[in-house]
């Protein structure tokens, strides 16, 4: 059991990974930051955080582990602040959806008496801020951890006790390797969606079907987040979409040409693998 | 109130209009016509059917109104094959998501006692066969009827009449407008779908969060249905791939070049799009 988690950030995830720390009573005292005071006073209410603080010090000064839970390019500077604060032997740890920037900053900057290990459950939602948090938002999600030759292996043991009962399943891989799987699989489908809605004439999305809101879902999502996400990983994110134009070009070389045969074994095969996949 | 409706093809679509139709009393019998008799049993155990036969000349010769709810690229020859066992003043539909080919080739071919009305209830799952079957399938539905300078507008008018208490919506449109607009509402999306699943590298396929899952839902769809739904409009469907492309392409240099400020208003714009739909 940790004496004291202090979550960096009170938005969807900062406030359900409080509301889920407490849940399971893996903490004795879950401890909130955040620039506003009305943050911390709603994140109390609801049950994500024991106490709130907007004192930098005072909340990380006696933390086992601290969990910066803020949109990804605050993390690093935020991170640098904090750590002079943190006592011997703590763990710094994140959320970001891009870890290799972070990682390398992070790993060679650290004060002595603090471990980080960047983190990133795959959980999120469309919409955003503390009102949104909920205890189970991890529970069918993965949690992905990063190590590289650097790490410490202690924290990283430290950080999988602490995500491994709020989710389905913690992975360890390296930060670019994280970098490459999360562009395809999360960047990606968050730009094409954007991209599709935005390129649908006013009069197509008028009738929009079932089919339409569902693979646009996504585009719901906070675009400032995003658009962080996507610079934050721009390079990941432009190889995978080079990856889905190659098959987008083969796929419209196919219908111009009325390639029957080859469209529907594309079809057959992506239908089998996503009928693997939950619906 | 009709006397006799005649679904033809007891799927997903055909077996839920059959559904729909009797639980709403919309026509005094519903004759189901199918090649296999055990759709038919299964039909008429459902509910979706009064009685049901293999038939032709039965299952039609007595109808007020036929809906061809069969795959695109069979209701062109099951029409014509079924219209001259028709009474005279009935009325022939279909449910096919390309209208354009169809009802150029129906409204000149149909004997003088039948008229010809192109439908589409832009409802659906990524299941189908009747055992996938619901009276609630078209409720939030629009369904798009289709009318050009040929069109019987008495036709029109009993069609609309057997749609609107079933579904949210009927808008009626030329078959050209449909084409377009519903290649960039439904078949592109169906395509992006399939195209993602199969462009993913399948490490990243394993990791998939529920923002991957859900933009790929519909890539769960039959294959060869929606091969021939892909073909029967690939005019315009290759024409909603470039809007999509040349939006694609703006969105993949302004990554490239760091360009934040254009890259955000854009998703401002689409989320705003996206926010306004429904959920």
């Amino acid at each position: 059991m940790f004496q004291q988690v202090t979550i960096v950030g009170l938005g969807l995830i900062g406030g359900s990974l409080g509301m889920a720390i407490r849940r399971h009573h893996l903490a004795r005292r879950v401890i909130g930051l955040s620039r506003k005071a009305s943050t911390l006073r709603e994140a109390a209410r609801r049950g994500a955080i024991d106490e709130g603080t907007t004192n930098p010090r005072q909340a990380v000064g006696a933390a086992d582990v601290v969990v910066i839970a803020t949109p990804v390019e605050a993390v690093v500077p935020i991170a640098q602040r904090l750590a002079p604060f943190m006592p011997a032997r703590s763990i710094l740890t994140d959320v970001a959806s891009t870890k290799g920037g972070i990682v390398r900053a992070l790993e060679r900057s650290m004060p002595s008496q603090v471990s980080f290990i960047g983190g990133h459950p795959l959980a999120g939602s469309e919409q955003s801020g503390i009102r949104a948090s909920r205890a189970e938002l991890f529970e069918a999600s993965l949690c992905l951890l990063t190590a590289t030759a650097r790490t410490d292996r202690r924290a990283l043991r430290v950080v999988r006790r602490l995500w491994a009962p709020l989710v389905r399943r913690v992975v360890v891989m390296d930060p670019q390797r994280h970098d490459r799987l999360v562009a395809s699989v999360s960047h990606l489908p968050h730009l094409l969606a954007f991209c599709l809605v935005g390129a649908t004439p006013p009069r197509a999305v008028a009738i929009a079907p079932r089919s339409f809101l569902e693979a646009t879902r996504v585009a719901r999502s906070d675009p400032a987040l995003w658009s962080e996400i996507f610079f934050s990983n721009s390079s990941a994110l432009v190889t995978a979409g080079e990856q889905f134009d190659r098959r987008w070009r083969l796929l419209r070389d196919q219908l111009v040409h009325g390639d029957r045969a080859a469209l529907g074994r594309f079809l057959r095969r992506a239908q089998a693998i996503r009928h693997a996949l939950p619906d």
